[in-house]
């Protein structure tokens, strides 16, 4: 197998930072040491394959989005992005592994969707995959199906309290639900939401004519957010489930999973670049002059963007910073504008729910680190430790030390990024939520288990070259 | 320089375990490698002086005792243990780095008190050692000389809100005092118990004939110390000063952190293996039908033993999880019963506060593992990995990679250790306050700086082995 | 019109306490006087056709019960006291008003319902009567009645988390209905439980052969109180509706409430003598060497009574004083242990759920007075004067001033009272969840708008005294 | 003694309103009657010396003010009003008691100190006062001295944690004296600012030429009272001692308050008119272009005016409505600006601490209930009611009852008062700290002890109208 020494580089772990080489053996780092070529007399550069020179550039375990939903079914069309497009713009981003949600809808058999998502997958995938369950029909039959996941790889599953009738999980099959994921280990990852609430003042906004994009944030109003949170974590302390709410927008929701943990519950919490830097007013509500036109439907997602005047965005950064959130990810669910979106262009409601960012969570996050919202160390946390850890890969993602996947990026911070459709944009999408946003560093190389596959401004890597993760439970449990 | 290879066991970071093997050169870790003794064909374990066999071991960081007293003058007496007989203890105990405190009194100058203390250290230790800076009095001299502290590796200093006339500061000084904190990034450590409100109560309690250790306790009630608490966090609130609580022993004083936290700042704490282990009714109150005879004695200590009927011990172990505390010290404060802890027969007040367990914090934290109150990868970041990233060692300390100082230490978790006056006892105190403790966990072998100076039941190391270090501003903050 | 000068008692309001004289005319109160037979030169005494001697007796409103089920269908049976006999044991308690629930059940239509009490209370009342109305299924058309209800001198209705198919609204029917109380101030009262999860743990733990009344207790978990507590809460911030939760028990769920107020929003509870005397250890419990025998279906009432050793009991007692809870009332909803409890003997879940305590009230809270848990003042306020006010009777109600309805009961604190079947026992049971209660304070006579109903142990009353009360908006928002 | 009919009014009361006549007989109210002018055949109307018509107006019990500093010597200079004066403008003003606060400054005897007050008010007062007392040395003889106050109708001692040599006491101090409350039932005022920590930060501001009046509220910022708040609270839970928190300003203050309630302590807050209408940014930033000229000066008051951008007075309102905050007092101490505010012209620490609003703060709070803020009844509830309740006067003061004192106000709803110094203006200054302000209501007659002091725009009392009210222990503790 090919062996390959990074040299010159400074190793950023989430704890800290130090010049140190890495020696990759075939898929696998084989060793990290001390700067300087020879080793116990020995020449190292001259005993590999290849030497490249890291020099200037942060050497990071490769990025782990943990939420990802390639070619999903949502609202009688799909995610635009397909494994294969969606991992390539992943790599592109300096993102190594993903985890995406195989989907049981309610009224399927969880096996079956499962199946259906690994078939979707195999072999298309440029960087490696793992998968969540979406359990959307909590039933005797998926309660059983749901005691085999880890054995597949699979330790983690999802639960909707929103979308009734698609997805929706009431109490009584949460708490079943919970009570499977206590006694197995499995983590309950929550998409907290007050579905049915929701949807009455959706009807009621459209019932008004009150169609525009911008009154799907209104809809999913923070409340409804921080009620289902609440619901949750009680839920989770009656059974004693470990749990993880998804895409944490509001500030108040926030607030109630800190007090869980203050009180000790296993409750954690994920939040998303959209989350963090766009807001109800400039983006759902762009364009117009009150509450602006069918543009804000590139930013329609759930749970949605909220109010930069009630503070929401810098409470997510001081969560980020605190631990009260401990990860971030995409929620990537890419759709275009046309024929997709449009599908809501008289009503709000059926435009489909999601962006796209699976190709800039890592530069955006570091931007972060740039204004000094965070430290290059929990940069590398938020993006790939604390997501290997929570989905049990940790050893072999998330962590730049001997035995782990070869997943390795080489991050410029004198670089520059400038992201927009016209620029380096791969994603299947014909725009960008993201359009316009500059970025003070570069992801000049990525490593793919021991492969290069982007270096240089170049995808050198093809179709397949990422498989399935079998993942073990959570290491993030404490 | 002498190279060794450690082979066969498993490094245990702050974030996970992995089998690995590490290769030291003289001082410093050179690399960190896959097991197998081979690199690239290269025989490693034929190129090095040494190969120390560490399978069935953990393979740690060494501990960082943050938090230590030797040769203290209190009450009219010293601390037993002097920096050579304390830091041979630590060592014993697997701890290869303390921070002691150099201490101002009030109406002394700060600069000669650290200039002492460097007298007193240098040469005798078996460890690295650096120092806190006590500041017993702040005033426009000190204040100067605090802006000089960082230039002399020293990065952070205490302030005692109690303990009148000897370190008190009042909060005038501590505004002031934290001023320079936020200016300087010297972080300010505070022992945070009201004083002067103790004072009465205890002065109250001998007038009545309480005199007895136990009172030592009652006097010390958790409202004085979650108090302190609040009023140190709103004054670091106030200066924007970073602060770092030590010894917290009340559970209503962690929820005060915890709080201080979820708002944003910057505020940290430490509690100590006392407080985890040992209560107001079982020690404080020994042996006698109602409160305690003097046996007490032996475990006063300030902030004092709690009641465990409060619940403050589960609650501090909970505190660890959450991480609402970021780090176990020793406070490590030894005096023998006769002649020194006797001063107090009949008044408590006068007996001399304070606990010797720097022996033993590694082994009594590993029960924790053990017992399953925190994981295995928590210990290692209580115990080592935060307290060098809180007192800016970390990268030389508290950490396996290269680069690194030398400092590890083999742990069998398949053996076994009796703590005891007459087990292993290597601290100068003619009791032990944690006798009859059983951890099932040893210290197998303990290297600092490259020299194994602790092994198969022997000590091989010699006065003078330790050096002073220079630390930098704190990492931890995010 | 008859006319009664009450002389020589001290009358209580809820803000303190006089010597005062009380004149009547007809069915109302004329003037509140300084104690003294002479107005003016005026012989008051001579002047009325009766003179009622209240010396050492505290004058105080009549009692106000705002949480009554009579002749209630519940589980196959109904509550055993009809209007006639639970009002009349009300009046023997010294509770001169009553407001009962009119019932919509899933299914009915709400103006039925409200008929169908109209006729069941009408001619059979011993004191006044208001009705609330149980809203159980929440659609266009009662949606539409409910703005009707004001008119109509009901100004309340209660929802219920609980109960599926009974009772039960979802979340999309909760928030719809706040509305309508936002929109025309309708106090909404809301049963919260999370009654879809509890039903899964029911069955679980028959399933399991727990089918003793004690695990109605644990089914019903202080974590399903306080869910669905936050949930109303947050209902009701976001529709802005006053909200009112009834029959609170868990200490945790106090908390929300307290949480909620100190944010500054119209959320309201109520408590039950049950909760602050009764336990799941020793009623629920009862007479089983590990979780007690069928003699706990006595005390099987939803909320369920709470673990004395979880401190739930002093805690409501605290909240009383803080005013976290605004109020008492007894949930009044007797059942027979023949044929009725006896419903569940194989199956707690079908033990009807209540407890019977219309004619304690007034006794059991005045022991909190002789006992130090409650001052007078607050005695009086908590079973009179506030559930006036809250629920839009006050002026009429709740008070002792010219114009009011003379509802009025000499009460001596010098008095007994010992409670049991075979002592002064008036409701339709054949037990009492009271039995052996011993009361320091005693019931001498109870006046109804005007008429001395009881007095000196007999009662002087007439089936239909009571009448209708129409009742106007809260006047308790602040 | 003459006898007053007050016919046709509506009485309002802290609990609710009704039409209701009141009699007067003497100094003391002897009847509360139904409207109409016969009684029980009697013509009252005819019975009595004077008829007063209060059609349209509101009776209520005379305004209560619980916290005026008349002639208080501070910084060199004393309150402008003397207890004539500022009597009088209180009797303008609908205020009939007022409680003063009598003073022991460090270094002098207690008892001299109430010697001294008793004697400048004694025959001066239009209004009946009592006194707090000011413990400004806590030491063995004032100690002492406090058991005896209860006896001399003294029920509340204040105590301040800010202006050292003045009136500071130290917490040692507090906690002494707080066990003398909580073993003689006397109330703990406190003035609740951490003096040594402000007094720092304005050396500091003044240092850097920072000496306009505006720096007087930065320099007092809300973290020092929060802190200062939490200090007294957990003080008081250790000594179990009654707490009143004065002139609270800061939101975070409040939440320290509400947290304590909630936790059941006897806590309790009073705020006042300026920290719910006035602000930082518009009366102490005063008519300059950056932070305002020396017109500032008439807003220097501590507590300071506080940032509204920053939510404080929209939060105080709230506090009110919760009854987080119990009551509204003014701490009327005025003083003039020329020669008086003037002292510090170059130096805001020289500027006397003051504002005069005792004439205005019955009609500064109703405009609170014209703009929806409270409502009427929890207008007569803080101004009066609970301020007797809290200082141990109710059942003489602060109700409309038999027996009581006849202090009634006709407050009329349909009048008009604009304030300003050349409006009515009564108090003894030479501006208006509440010049322009406009207020939809008007006190037209005012009755203390049964004479008519203030009636159709004239003033009709004498000075020595008020008595000294002897106090009993507070009736507000639940
Ligand atoms: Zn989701
Ligand atoms: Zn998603
Ligand atoms: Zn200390
Ligand atoms: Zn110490
Ligand atoms: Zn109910
Ligand atoms: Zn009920
Ligand atoms: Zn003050
Ligand atoms: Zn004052």
């Amino acid at each position: 197998m090919a062996t390959t020494l990074i040299t010159g580089g400074t190793v950023v772990s989430s704890t800290g930072r130090a010049p140190a080489d890495v020696l990759v053996d075939g898929e696998t780092i084989r060793a990290v040491l001390a700067p300087g070529s020879t080793l116990l007399g020995h020449d190292l550069a001259a005993s590999v394959d290849r030497v490249i020179d890291a020099t200037g550039r942060y050497v990071i375990p490769g990025g782990i989005d943990a939420h990802t939903h390639m070619q999903l079914p949502f609202g009688g069309t799909f995610a635009s992005d397909t494994f294969e497009t969606g991992t390539r713009a992943a790599a592109w981003g300096g993102t190594t592994t993903i985890v995406d949600f195989a989907v049981q809808k309610t009224g399927e058999r969880l096996q079956d969707g499962l199946a259906a998502w690994h078939e979707l997958a195999a072999g298309e995938c440029a960087v490696d995959y793992g998968f969540h369950q979406i359990v959307g029909g909590v039933d005797d039959d998926s309660l059983q199906a749901m005691r085999g996941l880890v054995d597949e790889g699979i330790s983690s599953f999802k639960l909707f309290m929103a979308y009734p009738g698609v997805f929706y999980s009431d109490d009584a099959q949460i708490l079943k639900a919970m009570q499977v994921s206590a006694e197995t280990g499995l983590m309950t990852m929550m998409h907290a939401e007050n579905g049915p609430a929701i949807d009455v003042i959706a009807e009621q906004l459209v019932a008004q004519g009150k169609t525009a994009p911008y009154f799907h944030g209104i809809a999913r109003a923070w409340q409804m957010e921080e009620e289902a949170t609440h619901r949750a974590i009680m839920l989770a302390n009656y059974t004693r489930a470990p749990l993880y709410v998804v895409h944490v927008s509001a500030k108040q929701a926030v607030q109630q999973l800190a007090w869980a943990r203050d009180q000790g519950q296993q409750v954690f919490g994920e939040t998303c670049p959209q989350y963090l830097y766009l807001s109800l007013e400039e983006q759902l509500g762009a364009r117009g002059s009150e509450w602006g036109d069918f543009e804000g439907a590139k930013w329609v997602c759930s749970t949605p963007l909220r109010s930069r005047e009630e503070g929401h965005q810098d409470h997510m950064w001081q969560a980020l910073r605190t631990n009260d959130i401990q990860m971030v990810s995409t929620d990537h669910c890419p759709f275009c504008m046309k024929d997709q979106k449009e599908l809501g262009l008289t009503d709000f409601r059926a435009i489909p729910n999601g962006i796209g960012s699976i190709e800039h969570r890592m530069d955006l996050m570091y931007q972060g680190v740039v204004t000094g919202r965070i430290t290059l160390e929990r940069w590398v946390e938020l993006t790939s430790t604390t997501p290997a850890r929570m989905f049990g890969m940790y050893g072999r993602k998330g962590v730049i030390q001997p035995g782990a996947d070869a997943d390795i990026v080489l991050y410029d911070p004198n670089g520059h990024t400038s992201i927009g459709v016209d620029e380096t944009h791969h994603m299947n999408m014909d725009h960008s939520a993201w359009e316009g946003f500059e970025i003070d560093g570069h992801v000049d190389t990525v490593m793919a288990r021991g492969k290069v596959i982007v270096d240089g401004g170049e995808y050198l890597g093809s179709k397949g070259d990422g498989r399935f993760v079998k993942r073990g439970l959570s290491q993030y449990l404490a």
